[in-house]
């Protein structure tokens, strides 16, 4: 019952021209950040189970309009919404996962009740809305997903490809995920990922978000992570787990087996990336290769930091 | 052009009672290992491609009704078929994979068809069987995949849930998935896999399988490997990346690497499980911690090997 306690989220990386939003919309972005902090650190500072905080990080951005997850997820190019979700318990190396669901308002929520209430680690599509409608969580229509800021989004995305200058399209418009990883007392370590995919995806599409070792790790004593970016070369990498391998079969330090994966690996391709990550001792770690990243953290020492760019934003927890 | 080449296999562990098939269908069995060889090795003795070559081996498996894969895939609780496939190329890293398909005659060519002619590395569900019919591959009723035995299977299991005996089940009954590696003459590693799951699977339930980096890893100059047993496990521990982490980053040995997963890591929880795996120099390795696995090899000495249990069956390529 002594030891440090920290939480790290991501809210996307490849954010994010400043004058896409307005500097209320901006500030309203960070306040979301520091609310999903805030719902991880009332669990984590009472001793509760780093699992349960990454949940409720993870339950507030899909709840925000301002992130590409739950409320506010990006659409496919039907003009529907296909959302994927992972949580993985680093004590047991547990986990969770759904892919492709259309109805289940948290779907982080599904993604635990995979893991702690079936035999499974991933159900894809109808039948793990089925699930998570047998399991007692909210269900909403798929419409409940939109915003007017994705559907412009979209129309502007299929004027690029007509246009052929899809190419030239912000990684604004294309990706985003949410993301979180928690450090408890206990010395228990958890991640959390959730993402509405990307603007214009094909229907079917299964990014590395609900991939467990592609976009989500944890392991008790060596780390947890939560990676945000084109998600087929986090797959192809199996790029969260690379990282914790980094650091246990290669004896890597935590943040350059981080920094590995996001400036080396994946820039090397052209990849746009970034990843929350905790390490065993409770040091956080957010960095990105793009423009900018919403992100935020609270270490051991209450002092919680939000950020979508260079400038970052201090304020007690 | 001159380096050595080589062909290994799996089609399935968890095998197998011996009283559960006749003599005459056992040597069937073999049989079609062999041809799944064959079929490899014609591409690979002619200079051809290691990635052509798991995919011949592959379709020899998934069209037999002695595998668990394409006809005589086994069957979900809800008496359907849903399949799963992925293949990699180690030469790139490009990788691709269908999930929870119905109507793809062989679903490692849908698996190929996403690594080359499209942007994702993972589609699921229908719109994945809608891609494979855009792109020319062969689509059948979803009945083409049953047999009686998969049909009397899943009866007796379902007779067993009812009674309580679950766990008295075969492996035989429950598992099983096909896969092949394989080493071309330009060093080109290549891997891929293919299943129906288990019996009496959940709807919607996605294994290792379709799950690069769980199921299913290739990289030049390292390892390919393919991997069989309850796939939950698989992912949860990345078990086909890990292969290929512990030869990089921890320098262990080829065998020993594949060892780790199959003995320690897989069957301290009680996982029954299997790799077919080659490195980089072409040595084959295809260990399992059950009671048999179907698998063969053809080594670059022309000797072709195939096995159900432990006596090995060797004639001339």
């Amino acid at each position: 019952m002594a030891g440090p306690i920290g939480i790290c989220i991501h809210g996307g990386c490849g954010t994010l021209d400043k004058s896409l939003l307005t500097p209320a919309e901006w500030a309203e972005t960070r306040a979301h950040l520091a609310a999903s902090l805030r719902a991880a650190w009332a669990v984590l500072s009472k001793g509760g189970k780093a699992l349960d905080a990454v949940e409720a990080a993870v339950v507030v951005m899909e709840d925000s309009p301002h992130f590409n997850a739950g409320h506010g997820a990006a659409l496919t190019a039907a003009s529907t919404h296909e959302l994927d979700a992972s949580i993985m318990d680093g004590a047991t190396k547990g986990a969770g996962a759904v892919c492709t669901v259309k109805r289940i308002r948290n779907p982080i929520k599904a993604a635990r009740a995979v893991m702690e209430r079936s035999d499974c680690v991933l159900i894809a599509g109808d039948a793990a809305d089925e699930f998570a409608k047998r399991q007692g969580l909210a269900i909403v229509e798929n419409s409940y997903f939109t915003t007017q800021r994705r559907l412009d989004a979209l129309a502007s995305l299929k004027r690029r490809a007509e246009s052929g200058t899809l190419r030239a399209a912000s990684e604004a418009e294309r990706h985003g995920t949410v993301g979180a990883v928690a450090l408890d007392r206990a010395g228990n370590l958890a991640a959390a990922t959730s993402t509405g995919g990307f603007n214009n995806k094909p229907v079917g599409r299964v990014g590395d978000t609900p991939i467990v070792g592609a976009g989500t790790y944890a392991r008790n004593g060596v780390v947890a992570v939560s990676g945000t970016g084109q998600g087929e070369f986090f797959i192809r990498n199996a790029a969260a787990y690379d990282i914790a391998a980094r650091m246990d079969y290669g004896k890597h330090e935590f943040k350059a087996s981080v920094d590995a994966l996001v400036f080396d690996v994946l820039k090397s391709h052209g990849i746009g990336a970034g990843f929350a990550a905790i390490d065993a001792k409770g040091q956080v770690y957010a960095p990105y290769n793009t423009l900018g990243m919403a992100r935020g953290w609270i270490g051991d020492d209450g002092r919680l930091v939000v950020a979508t760019h260079t400038e970052e934003f201090a304020e007690a927890a």
